[in-house]
């Protein structure tokens, strides 16, 4: 049986009832982490509760709970008996559940809370042997900092990766790319790593950022800054950054083979850097 | 005790249990439509089953279901005694529940269908005097086309007008009016009717198209073309149009006062016809 955690209690999952007036079923409108259990400890939590705490800021959804995030996500992963796997904990908070209007509820109902522990199998080949990326026109909104459950852009982009056997949909607005449609994008030309800089048309990935820290302490060459489209052609390697995926190579871009369609050696050398962070920490534990 | 439509049948509102992996909860994964009920029948209730076709077809969401719309949202208004009063049905369609990841389920699952009826009164205040909107930048992504319930762009610029005294926010997209977060707007120059042409900015407002009709009927020289918001200054009336709003006078915009500040002649005679035509349908049922 699979316990979940629904607004302050852990109980059973067909015991979850969301409310037809909730608005994230209405309106989407509520915010979302996912962090990632490596067999004993949650990598780097503090950044997904910072980010969850800014979500929840920018829509100001007022719930003081992200500072538990770590405690009831440790929890659902000893009550589901997941410890010694890999695993994730995704959590959504809405604005709560009220008549249906689109202006805010006055006064503030209780948001809604839900989280949920999943094991999961990393996907080792794809990180090895890199994946193919489709390329198409940034259709989302233009707070994709916010990280809000209103995703349907990014689910139909998906599928369509998903039909022509990419393992990614990269996004293009104005002829820059922005990020994937569920990961941050990096490139190295002439061993310089450019991803695009945090603005409202990306979400900060918490392993966007760590990637740029081990860059840096790498001595890379850094350029946060979007990339033209017309450039790709320059681009010797590419990789996807986040939570479930780390450090993937991108090996044919938009139909276009990179390199030798092999992953590179900047992209090896960060995915094994970010690796070996991920052992010591498991080693401390 | 409020009876709603769910999954095929009418049942008390405090038993529907939305599941927490329902689509429409985690990515704002659904279509929904709103349709107006005037003491004894639904107002081209026609044209909201075409335009849910429509969305649903877009998104690929398999639900065989539109065409009983009309009859399960009159079954609503019974059960809710709401026959002899104004009223909508909301009517909302997922892709349904399944374990979260970006792709669609496959093999598909059942959608989750959700209708509720609810008594409204009428703002026959705004309707008789005009309101003020506000004007920002059209932060919503570019599938506006289609009626879906990710919502959350036209929530928060809802609330920003609402907290600043305004009845709509009106959105500009690269200079361009294109609509406003819950309704389409018209602009009359000169004795010219202005609205934004159909396109992947705007949804097709159902009373868009029937006050397109009217205005033709009553043989005003029309232009679907999309107003530069700094044309603004040559605006003498202006007026939104949805279902529960119909056609409301427009008085200040962004701060500037239109014409005398009061609902000018052209939308007058939209208005009246409009009414008119409700009222002779009225009749006959």
């Amino acid at each position: 049986m699979e316990t979940v955690y629904f607004n302050g209690k852990f109980i059973p999952k067909e015991d979850v009832k969301i409310s037809p007036d909730d608005r994230g079923f209405l309106f989407g409108d509520g915010v979302y982490e996912v962090v990632r259990w490596y067999e004993g400890f949650f990598f780097d939590i503090e950044s997904h509760v910072t980010r969850l705490k800014r979500s929840l800021r920018e829509l100001r959804i007022n719930w003081n709970g992200p500072d538990n995030f770590p405690s009831f996500a440790a929890e659902l992963i000893k009550l589901n008996k997941l410890e010694n796997q890999p695993a994730m904990v995704y959590l959504e908070v809405t604005r709560g559940a009220a008549k249906r209007t689109h202006a805010f509820p006055s006064p503030d109902v209780e948001p809604t809370v839900y989280a949920f522990a999943n094991g999961f199998v990393p996907d080792t080949e794809s990180k090895e042997n890199g994946i193919k990326v489709m390329l198409k026109e940034d259709i989302r909104w233009s707070r994709c900092d916010i990280k809000s459950v209103a995703l349907l852009a990014n689910t139909i982009s998906f599928q369509e990766a998903h039909e022509n056997g990419s393992k990614e949909c990269i996004f293009v607005r104005n002829g820059l790319i922005t990020e994937g449609s569920r990961s941050n994008i990096f490139f190295v030309i002439d061993g310089t790593l450019y991803t695009h800089p945090e603005s409202n048309h990306i979400l900060s990935g918490v392993t966007r950022k760590n990637v740029l820290r081990i860059a840096q302490e790498a001595g890379l060459r850094i350029r946060e800054e979007a990339l033209l489209e017309n450039r790709l052609r320059f681009v010797q390697e590419a990789f996807i950054a986040n939570t479930s995926a780390e450090v993937t190579p991108v090996t044919v871009i938009g139909g276009n083979t990179l390199g030798e369609g092999l992953p590179g050696p900047v992209t090896r050398l960060l995915s094994e850097k970010f690796d070996a962070e991920i052992n010591s920490l498991k080693i401390r534990v």
